[in-house]
């Protein structure tokens, strides 16, 4: 009997899901597990955690993580998940094959939209390409982070012009618990404020656009097209017309951005675009029968 | 006999120089004593090491740093330095005014472009203006952060476009000690290479343009008009044609920075325009004597 664990390896949290006989038997949710982010100390105390709570008794463990780039990363990764399901058959890949086999495909272009930005894809030749995914300090544009600093930068640019508080400084202020512009720069670099908790101020910006505030919704088309953009570059690198698949938290939820994506693709002549709407860990179902 | 010392504490160095009847009589270097940078402990500790090499037999002390914005934060510097020299009469400033002493003015707009970026100005009714000066996850636009952090991106926009490494990436991953541009990315996240770090990474940009690399002397250009930008702000809210002093060690140093930003300003019909050549500990004489 085919018992199979997929994981989806993030930077914020680690999703598994417990496939028996191919349907759903249990779904657990634990802290991050990628190196990338935590120590590999704290990676094998969280995997530890989720095989504890979702069974360590399967025969197959498909796992996915961004950052898997060469054989070695996909080993350090596998020598952390071994000694929890010691006879298991362990499939390490990236995550953006994760989220095209969650989207239905083997091939394509993953374009992932959370609390960073990052566009991967391959063809049908194995020719993988890379676009952004440089992290927080260096690029993530159209991420949930880059969102939530754009809306911080709206507000200190109108502070400096001496503009009063739009709807979008209201809301933003209001979920920080501040009171004035001013506070927002100290409260950004403050320690205790880290890029998780920008992200979630993305949520104003939804908001505001949603009650018609115009430069919010400007900054989600600024996202979308950031994001297409990205995904252009590599669907000429790789020489396919698709398909895009455009998953994560903003990618999946926020639609002014996928209607925003969605067009600017079309207008490259790229008309095959999916949104997400399956957790990708429930992607790793096709990559074993792969 | 009138003996002052003058403090120009910033983020990342506080220089004093001691004035005997006007004459320099010694100088002196230590850590950062700016509370928005460090504890109010740490900061303690280095003004009392600057006054114990400097010597503490003192008339005056003037000091001048960033972020008095309030009278509490004059105060708070106040309290600081008042233990160290009992008897002294403490000026406390905004280091715009410093930086605007230092260039021979009592009102004007000072632009500060160093490790961070930050324009203040005051006129002769004593009206403030600020613009910039958000800190680095959030501006410092013009700075040597900033053009740090545009040398990495410069060099990853061309990995992911798979050209190869031109004459400013080859001189910045050798100054990083890296072998490929791809290793920049966690190099920037690293926590043991901060924004001081990348800041002087800056000087790679000005050694590429000087040797003829267009999209490094582009950068400098964009740095010199992101400052013009904001000290036309200033100005503008300000009522005043100037003078406009640039100070920093980008400011000071940066010549294709310095022909950018006077240009710039000139097509705004800002033409009064001084670049620093005294340090702003300087300023603190002609401060006393108002």
């Amino acid at each position: 009997m085919t018992v199979l664990v997929g994981l989806d390896i993030g930077g914020s949290k680690t999703h598994g899901i417990r496939f028996v006989r191919g349907e759903v038997a249990a779904e657990r949710t634990v802290g991050s597990a990628n190196v990338q982010n935590v120590s590999a100390e704290a990676a094998g105390a969280q995997l530890e955690e989720l095989f504890a709570q979702i069974g360590s008794d399967v025969t197959h463990v498909v796992a996915g993580a961004g950052g898997i780039d060469t054989p070695e990363d996909a080993r350090r990764l596998e020598e952390l998940i071994r000694p929890l399901v010691r006879t298991a058959a362990i499939h390490i890949v990236h995550d953006s094959r994760l989220i095209l086999a969650a989207g239905g495909f083997d091939t394509g272009i993953a374009v992932i939209a959370g609390t960073g930005s990052a566009v991967w894809g391959c063809n049908q030749e194995g020719r993988e390409a890379r676009i952004g995914g440089w992290g927080y300090l260096l690029g993530d544009e159209g991420s949930g982070y880059w969102l939530g600093r754009e809306a911080v930068r709206h507000s200190l640019r109108r502070m400096n012009n001496r503009l009063p508080v739009d709807p979008l400084t209201e809301l933003l202020l209001t979920g920080c618990g501040l009171k004035a512009p001013e506070q927002l720069i100290a409260l950004f670099h403050s320690p205790h404020h880290g890029r998780h908790f920008w992200a979630g101020q993305a949520r104003h910006v939804l908001t505001a656009a949603a009650r018609g505030h115009e430069a919010s919704t400007a900054l989600l088309q600024q996202a979308g097209r950031s994001l297409a953009s990205m995904a252009k570059d590599a669907a000429g690198q790789l020489g396919i017309p698709g398909p895009v698949v455009l998953g994560g938290g903003i990618g999946m939820n926020a639609e002014p951005v996928q209607v925003a994506f969605t067009s600017a693709l079309a207008d490259a002549g790229l008309t095959d675009v999916r949104i997400l709407t399956a957790e990708p860990a429930m992607g790793a179902l096709r990559l074993l029968q792969d």
